[in-house]
């Protein structure tokens, strides 16, 4: 798939008129971005901001039969560039299709076009007494279909699952530009292939999103949040190996290990946050009816004392709940004081394998002089590794890519995944190889020719480069 | 796709040893049935029962390569002929691979081969304090590849979801004859497309299931089951939509109207089941630690008696227990009783929209003088709407299929499905275009293809014949 470079700007103005069709430097640049601040080095010929499915379905047919690279844009909040144009062309923003369509409390269902901002679906529905379970760290700017498109996931995927758990139907336009249903309002649907779960978690490639159909639940009433700090990860794990045992599932398990309480306590110039010499840290929340959580709770304390815990907190209002979650918080503006630039990888192993993962971890610190805080969804396995480089330090950068390599071949070997959340956009798909196989990768190939014959549609991206 | 008539027998002799192939006369017959011994009048040429999925390539590249159709075969209790062979060649029984191979404790997951009995592997992981949801009424004899196959449901579904819920991973043999991985043992994996998700209710038309990771979670400790009965459908949907707004999901909510309530009192000779002038039946169960679920049965026994339930039983022990679900388990052999044939359709709507489905059945009652007793998982709203015919009256057959046409096109208008659990198979086929657009269809035989470039896998089913 090649760019074109004669991008047809004036059929795209009749489409959505000329206000919203920007072929600006700045708007081409802006456009270009991930949350990473990554470009491809090829910016979007024009940035269209389509009204409606139909003015999508028009403009895609426009590029469809031009032969125009098109790639559909949410919040830009990715970490993998999959919103990033790398063949020029079109950048379709869905930034003006933001509205909530319908909150069915009956149904417990919601349907949403895809701008509408992930935290603020969740704050409409919670002013219900529902809830929408997916969390992952930008919900303030991160959007649905971009949510869906990437199928994020977030702290409380343990108990709740990813966004894919509660993706019931979608409408979206073909890269032929053909607008298709799929799925609906039924949580049970066998009738043909089920399209709506191959699409989520297709970056975009597949199709473009114009209307999302999600599944809702009531509002677990209470919850209760602990902190535990442990001398090593190990012992960490141990405590939520503990609970697992004891057959409870805490809504959020998040651990965060030394490296990365040292940048945040550097970062708010504290020494404070954690007793001296711990090695890791567990936020723990459950949540539920009163009765259960009191008991969940219970548990949960248990289990950490006695896999030895140096100190257990527990918040009993919502200021103390704030506070315990806040070193959380802190981690990303802290590990941007170590230094302004980080490999950012959402490493995902079966949790048993946590320690042998941190090992890893270990013997590429010292290997490569590296700093590598890491935290993340201790419950699914899914471990945020930060390798910190300096942006000018070419030696670094170097080794910290030979880390990379060796971080992405030890958590396939350790049976797990080298993307559990961020997807591969095109930062990724060098290393697509390392978890597939030739034959897998093929069929994924011919599924998205099925899709999209002429690979119009954010071309450059999950597929490695020439293959 | 046409069958081939020279089947090439020796080759899979060599594959699997002449005693798994078998081409004698009843045993083709027998693997060419359903649940409702339906057959296509086109049996397979040749039953082959391989041992592993090194023998399954094998035998998928004979195939392949002489273009003979081969059709995966579980416990052959599906309700649409999914597993029923319609152009001769090959049924593949998987029925030797039937070993669980791990149940993972501590990371939540069960690895099976594809023939387990969904029922054994759901006692083998409750012995551990495991749990796995999906309850499909054929769960003593259907298997956990067919489930996959078919994304069966079943009462609890509405809490817990269906069996695409729980598939973590799966290891297939493409018709190519190609063995390929999908996900794996983490519940988060962004890499690639989500074929695992594409397989499962795809009906065993784009790969044979060969290995099955699926997730586990805690099995509730406690569950209370109470009945409530109702002068009519629409006070058993309402006191559903009071639970519902008093944020209770019931683990198990089986609506059964007065219809098969009646079969039941005929076959069991007992006038006892129910309140003189009962038009509804609900039986719900709650489950979860017993606090909450001493809560949640207080909160539904108030919604059935603040909707006008004429009686409210709780069950407090397990014997009473199964005596309340005795008319749920009685209603398909009695059924029988009424005719020997049903038309047996497991609509879907959502659940707001159930009192207008039984409205039209209603219709459907009169207008066609048929007998139609409706039963089903009124949680999800997904109603098994059985439509009773003598089998040799050809008058009432008709008025049967006329009936059945227009329940299906009701369905769709009323935002619903026309399969929620059964699978199209080639017994709905027909009924496709009903439900999903000449473009939806076109684009399902373009990703089948993507698959299986020469149409041999499971030919016949899904996709209209000779569309």
């Amino acid at each position: 798939m090649k760019s074109v470079e004669n991008t047809p700007v004036p059929l795209f103005r009749d489409i959505v008129g000329p206000e919203f069709v920007r072929t600006d430097e700045p708007t081409r640049t802006a456009y270009g971005l991930d949350a990473l601040k990554r470009a491809s080095g090829r910016p979007a010929d024009v940035v269209i901001l389509p009204a409606n499915t139909r003015e999508v379905a028009a403009v895609m047919r426009v590029c469809h039969e031009t032969r125009t690279a098109i790639v559909p844009r949410g919040g830009g909040t990715g970490y993998t560039g999959g919103a990033v144009p790398t063949h020029g062309g079109v950048v379709l923003s869905l930034e003006r299709m933001n509205r909530i369509l319908d909150i069915d409390e009956l149904n417990l269902l919601a349907v949403v076009e895809p701008h509408v901002v992930t935290g603020d679906l969740q704050n409409a529905v919670e002013r219900v007494g529902l809830f929408y379970p997916p969390d992952p760290q930008s919900l303030r700017t991160s959007v649905i279909g971009g949510n869906v498109a990437e199928c994020a996931g977030g702290p409380r995927a343990f108990k709740y699952g990813t966004t894919k758990q509660y993706v019931l139907g979608l409408e979206a336009v073909l890269p032929t530009g053909e607008i298709i249903e799929t799925g609906g309002k039924v949580v049970k649907n066998v009738v043909g292939y089920d399209l709506t779960h191959l699409l989520v978690g297709s970056e975009g490639t597949l199709a473009i999103l114009t209307k999302i159909i999600l599944r809702l639940i009531p509002k677990p009433p209470v919850q209760a949040t602990l902190r535990a700090t442990f001398p090593t990860v190990r012992d960490a794990v141990n405590a939520v190996t503990g609970l697992i045992r004891a057959r409870v599932i805490p809504a959020a398990l998040e651990l965060i290990d030394g490296d990365s309480l040292n940048a945040v306590a550097t970062y708010l110039n504290t020494r404070s946050l954690a007793p001296e010499g711990t090695g890791a840290l567990l936020l723990l929340e459950v949540d539920g009816l009163a009765e259960q959580v009191a008991a969940e709770a219970e548990r949960v304390d248990r289990a950490c004392r006695e896999a030895g815990a140096t100190e257990v907190l527990r918040a009993d209002n919502e200021s103390e709940r704030q506070e315990l979650w806040r070193v959380r918080r802190e981690i990303s503006p802290s590990l941007k004081v170590i230094t302004p630039l980080k490999f950012n990888h959402d490493i995902v192993v079966p949790k048993g394998r946590i320690p042998e993962l941190f090992e890893l971890v270990d013997r590429l610190r010292s290997r490569y002089r590296l700093r590598i805080p890491c935290f993340g969804h201790v419950g699914d396995g899914n471990i945020h590794v930060n390798i910190m480089v300096q942006p000018h330090d070419e030696d670094e950068i170097r080794r910290a890519h030979e880390a990379e390599g060796e971080l992405f071949r030890g958590a396939v070997a350790l049976e797990g995944s080298i993307s559990g959340e961020h997807g591969i956009g095109f930062a990724k798909a060098p290393y697509l190889t390392l978890e597939l196989s030739t034959e897998e990768i093929a069929l994924m190939k011919r599924v998205k020719a099925a899709f999209d014959p002429h690979g119009i549609l954010n071309p450059g991206k999950i597929f490695p480069a020439g293959d």
